[in-house]
């Protein structure tokens, strides 16, 4: 890397290289390509390893050093003009859902990637040193818990405990990581990192329904999920008059309309999906003895979650009465709202206006790598508009103007965060 | 078989031996008896052989000659004095749920058994010969469609369409009943029957809510089933606002509670039951893109049939509109409202009152064989209280004085119709 020669006014002009940006994940979009389109690359399979090898290599090529982690997160350090300041990161994932698209967790690695590489031409060196993370198996399709590599680098999960989680074939973390070669060695501590971005496709529809470039996400929502069991008595649908059932499907159905009044009772922010749904014995001619349901609650705050915990729970005891069937609700994940670092969200707005591109605040309704960093660091996050809102799917899209954008606006944000050096 | 010696007081004081019918009932029970003390014994297999062999071996030993016509209808003839008659005859079947009970089916063949031992130890002849049927594969566990040997002797279906018919495993029919020994060469007409009953368990709840012994049964409900199929769009349950959401399963819940709703408006008895429910992906946090639901009306008439069509499609429609989703509704299934014959209704009404039982009208929500050969005969059905009105279940239960009870109102009902032999 050269010395720094780069006066402010040029700067500001600096640009990231969005073709570059564009053949790269499209590249990484290559290993574990489907027929449709899609990406399906699952957590510490050879394809990983494949895609792994690939970041670790351009990485390299753009000067980085690479250490890994035990739980095979790595970290790609572009060195800064003070090498003992805690590093401005950036990062997201490259493990893939078994139907995956191209963009989610590739782009905010690649976006890093291209941001190093964006820095090297222009001969700009940065105070602090950049660096650029994959994060191992967010997705937690194949290995249990989700965000399994950045809960672990925050502390959320003991490493022991992530290196024996298995797959459904048996097969532990640990040893996925040591026959794909990633089971690493090197201690990197969350005091390392000094703030963190993440830039990712929307996932969602609010970009594009409001026709706007850049997402300033302000935080995430809390998340409270629950099991819940509908038991009534299972009896055959032609002799049992309609006064004398205990059909565990009706109840389910008055239950899943109350889901959605509880949330748009707390609106705006507040989400209420029932996703899942199992009938027993989901017979044509037999009344639902039993139905298994799941119910996801989002919302912005705290008391919000625990109002809509709180209506459920009244909607429970309502339907069981009503309907003389017993319904069990359990909390089985619970993941507190999570503001964003007000400093690195005006960092983010300020590098989208100094752009010139439309932006607008917006809440993350997913979980994300950010969301277990943002405990430990500064952090906040990028959102591109994706096609139609759509994620987890092979169809998933996202033009090339607008990761190109999210791109140059990550650049901005680090070189605000990382300082400028002066030779 | 005595000559006719027996004189009117005497025949109405002609009572079957519940004791007898008992230890037949568990005797056939044990052929597939299942630890939870139910009874597996599908259509064809060999417990289904085992079961066959012990009715033809129990009906010879009762005197009765044995047919057995293409379908494996079986068909155990007591001869009358006059035996150019039609047939008197009753019946059931044998053939179990794969977790099914005792009595369903079973009682029907077995009480026609011991009407006929009742009669050769009270040495009654009757004018016109009496028949105990056997009808092939009424469940459709194994082999569809239901009722399958009944809707073949009544040219419902024709011989070579049900001979064709294949498991899950390929095997046909045909197969099915060479391998067990019971394909049959006898041609057996639909006139050779004068009228039919069966004696049945009520497999729901009224007799028992009502504390009542007999349920004369005056027709059975007519159905309709339909398959719905719901296509909203898959979407990220966190990052997809509750407005710009096409949620199925949502929509689904709206339509499972129109289901019951146009039932009761359809009062006294009109059901709606929605048994089976799928969801697509039915993943927690994907709001459901696509819902496959079953919907079956039944109701006593026609006209309600057809209103309550009328009112799922209006409401399809509506639920469309109102969810921004689409709804395909498809009839699957129709069996027409079924009035049985008043005379044999009547029959079995004073054969209760004759034997002091307490007795009520009842209508079939179900579909039995009796309701095929209602097609082609006088028909009428005798039902019974089972506990709790379970029944397609291995604790299906229900009381011998009950099943005793049943069995003589049986007998009496056979009695006025086959007329008695004047030597």
């Amino acid at each position: 890397m050269s010395a720094p020669t780069v006066a402010e006014p040029s700067v500001s002009s600096l640009r990231i290289n969005g073709q570059r940006l564009w053949d790269s994940l499209m590249r990484l979009a290559a290993i574990g390509a489907t027929p449709k389109g899609g990406v399906c690359r699952l957590a510490l399979t050879d394809l990983d390893r494949q895609g792994r090898d690939f970041f670790v290599s351009e990485a390299r090529a753009a000067g980085c050093s690479i250490r890994t982690d035990a739980v095979g997160n790595l970290f790609a350090r572009r060195a800064g003009l003070d090498d003992s300041l805690p590093a401005i990161a950036t990062g997201s994932h490259i493990d893939t859902q078994p139907t995956g698209g191209k963009f989610d967790g590739n782009y905010g690695v690649l976006a890093g990637l291209e941001v190093v590489r964006a820095l090297n031409d222009a001969g700009v060196r940065t105070l602090a040193p950049v660096e650029v993370v994959v994060w191992t198996n967010e997705e937690g399709s194949r290995f249990v818990p989700v965000m399994m590599g950045s809960g672990a680098f925050i502390g959320e999960f003991a490493t022991d405990f992530i290196l024996g989680q298995k797959d459904r074939d048996g097969v532990s973390v640990g040893e996925a990581l040591r026959s794909i070669g990633y089971a690493g060695t090197d201690v990197v501590s969350p005091k390392s990192i000094g703030a963190y971005f993440e830039a990712h496709i929307e996932q969602g529809p609010v970009l594009e329904a409001n026709d706007t470039t850049i997402g300033v996400v302000t935080g995430a929502l809390g998340q409270r999920w629950f099991d819940v069991v509908i038991t009534g008595a299972e009896a055959h649908a032609g002799p049992t008059p309609m006064e004398l059932r205990k059909d565990a499907l009706l109840s389910a159905s008055a239950l899943i309309q109350a889901v959605n009044q509880i949330a748009l009772d707390h609106a705006p922010h507040a989400r209420g999906t029932v996703g899942m749904l199992d009938v027993y014995p989901n017979s044509r001619n037999v009344i639902p003895g039993t139905v298994k349901l799941s119910v996801d609650f989002r919302a912005g705050d705290d008391a919000t979650l625990s109002s809509m915990d709180a209506a459920l729970r009244a909607t429970a005891a309502r339907i069981a009465k009503q309907y003389n069937v017993e319904v069990a609700v359990t909390q089985v994940v619970y993941f507190a709202p999570q503001a964003f670092a007000e400093p690195l969200v005006q960092s983010v707005r300020a590098g989208a206006r100094t752009l010139g591109l439309s932006e607008m605040n917006v809440v993350s309704g997913a979980g994300h790598d950010a969301v277990y960093l943002a405990r430990v660091a500064p952090t906040a996050m990028i959102f591109v508009p994706c096609k139609d809102g759509i994620s987890h799917n092979e169809i998933e899209d996202a033009r090339p103007e607008h990761l190109e954008a999210g791109c140059n606006v990550l650049l901005h944000a680090m070189l605000e965060q990382a300082g400028r050096g002066s030779a």
